[in-house]
């Protein structure tokens, strides 16, 4: 085991000044730092994280703690992908990502407090909810966070933001292109502010063209939800002739749900989804759907708040727009249901 | 902010003894110890992590390297479960889940040097590569680990291990049982040890009921793998009646492939999935599969792990077998086909 006494000896200097270079806690000549830093890398030596971390009062660590149903987070696929991205950019600082999972309000508060107690230098919000008290909570704490999606304005910390409401536009758009009228929405979960702006987005692009945005479902991002929602919507009077899902597990079992029932996709029915997981390619029908680049969310999301702790005013970032993805579930006109 | 200092006055103590309270470096009466105890929860006041990390030499964090592709971890579904299943058992102890995704041998190399060099108490081995060289590097980091599915013998880490032979040979059973002789496999990558195992299992039943094993079409686990190697074996001359697949989403594309081709199923194919994702249920037909409980992989890793940093003498654990769920995708008889 190499130890700090080993370097020093070999450039020279003493453990104090290993230290100092490490730590940054006063100023070293360039000469010294350069003998140290090719000393360590000789021998193959690094600070422990431990010490380093007392040394910077930083953990070099950011929290992500999620408070959603494990098995949604799975379905919904969002998850590692974004982890991924937020990896990608952390690794080059040798920064970790400190993860936990709650299932309750108050141990979402106590991992919170614990991670602002020196155990995460920063945190990543997701999923932000309709009046969330997180954003307050981590300014009290002061935890330095980026808040991921849309949040209420003003907000307290700098966000990560993507135009959804473009691509649900482009979504209804599509559809009435191909001649649909009457057009219904699967919603993901209302207290979530993406599943309200995308439903909102929904309500104002059918408005544009003149319709009713009556037929609107709210489901959880599962595939049962999206099941139910969609045998709801065929067993109504005015069943409509397409329908929008808020993700593409709730839109593939949509999808397998009307197929059982003899209703034909796009024929019959069109379906998109929302997400672009990559199942969606390989259906029968393949999936129409909105491409989201959850990896570049999570490397904005990690670069956001690296700026910040590096000292810089925090600043919002936009990720460039959902992209709307035409496959054969929308293809052809419907028939004609006026 | 409340301070050591504040919960020593408002006990009655020095700082020293609320440290040693909550270093356990010495013994502390029972009466001084839960009186300070008792101030620090009247005031709200815990030690920090760093702090107490370098009291107990303990980083309370458990780390977790990940060297797949971060499309396949999202796809797998494996990934969000294991994670959730291990942190309610970590939470218990104000532990944490240190994520890192690698891409390459070097990155994932350097990750564990540095847990081992503080950031990590012990880590979690998912994964295993045939000859695979972590547990060789962790032995020689001295960073305790815990290896996740199977591992060649004998090991030098505790392990936890589910028998999927079991569940391979149920459903060659319940495929033979219904009439099906020209059975397919489309394996996992065949470097992981977990898919060289089921693929192995899927040989042995099969000559177990004197049948031929020879048509088996490596996949990696994603959608656009199990298109294609349905594809080639539909193509192929000696057509198979059922495909077992080693994963839903492999199966899931699989179906769909088979269906865009007239292929009806399960009348003219059986197809069988493994996993148990939640769409699984949703498909039409719905998909014949193995219930796998990664939540409870997650759990006893993590407990595994915990008994041994507590010191005790590490030991092997057994998860539940995984378990057939028969669905629509294999009922009824096939047509034959000899």
């Amino acid at each position: 085991m190499v130890t700090i006494e080993d370097v020093a000896r070999a450039a020279g200097v003493s453990k104090g000044t290993v230290s100092l270079v490490y730590s940054g806690k006063r100023p070293i000549s360039p000469a010294t730092r350069a003998r140290v830093l090719d000393a360590a890398a000789e021998l193959d030596w690094v600070p422990s994280s431990r010490a380093r971390a007392l040394a910077t009062r930083r953990s070099q660590t950011i929290g992500l703690v999620l408070a959603r149903d494990p098995e949604i987070i799975a379905t919904d696929s969002f998850f590692a992908r974004f982890v991924a991205g937020a990896e990608s950019v952390l690794a080059t600082r040798s920064m970790g990502l400190l993860l936990q999972v709650v299932s309750t309000p108050e141990q979402e508060r106590d991992a919170y407090r614990s991670l602002a107690r020196g155990r995460a230098d920063a945190v990543i919000l997701t999923d932000l909810l309709v009046d969330d008290p997180r954003p307050a909570l981590l300014a009290d704490l002061r935890l330095p966070a980026v808040v991921v999606g849309a949040s209420p304005d003003p907000a307290p910390h700098p966000r990560v933001l993507s135009d959804d409401r473009a691509a649900v536009r482009d979504v209804v758009d599509h559809l009435v292109g191909l001649g649909h009228e009457r057009i219904a929405h699967v919603s993901g979960p209302a207290g979530y502010v993406h599943g309200h702006d995308r439903r909102a987005a929904f309500v104002d692009a059918m408005a544009a063209h003149g319709l009713d945005p009556a037929l609107v479902v709210e489901g959880d991002f599962s595939a049962q939800s999206g099941r139910e929602a969609t045998a709801r919507l065929l067993d109504a009077d005015d069943r409509p002739s397409a329908i929008v899902y808020a993700n593409d597990v709730m839109a593939i079992a949509g999808l397998n749900h009307a197929q059982s029932r003899g209703v034909r996709v796009p024929d019959d029915l069109a379906i998109t989804g929302f997400d672009d997981i990559e199942l969606a390619a390989h259906l029968t029908p393949s999936l129409t759907t909105v491409q989201t680049d959850v990896v570049s969310w999570g490397r904005r999301a990690a670069e956001v708040l690296l700026r910040h702790l590096d000292g810089a005013v925090p600043e919002d970032a936009w990720i460039a727009p959902s992209r709307l993805v035409v496959r054969e579930s929308t293809a052809g006109a419907p028939a004609a249901r006026t």
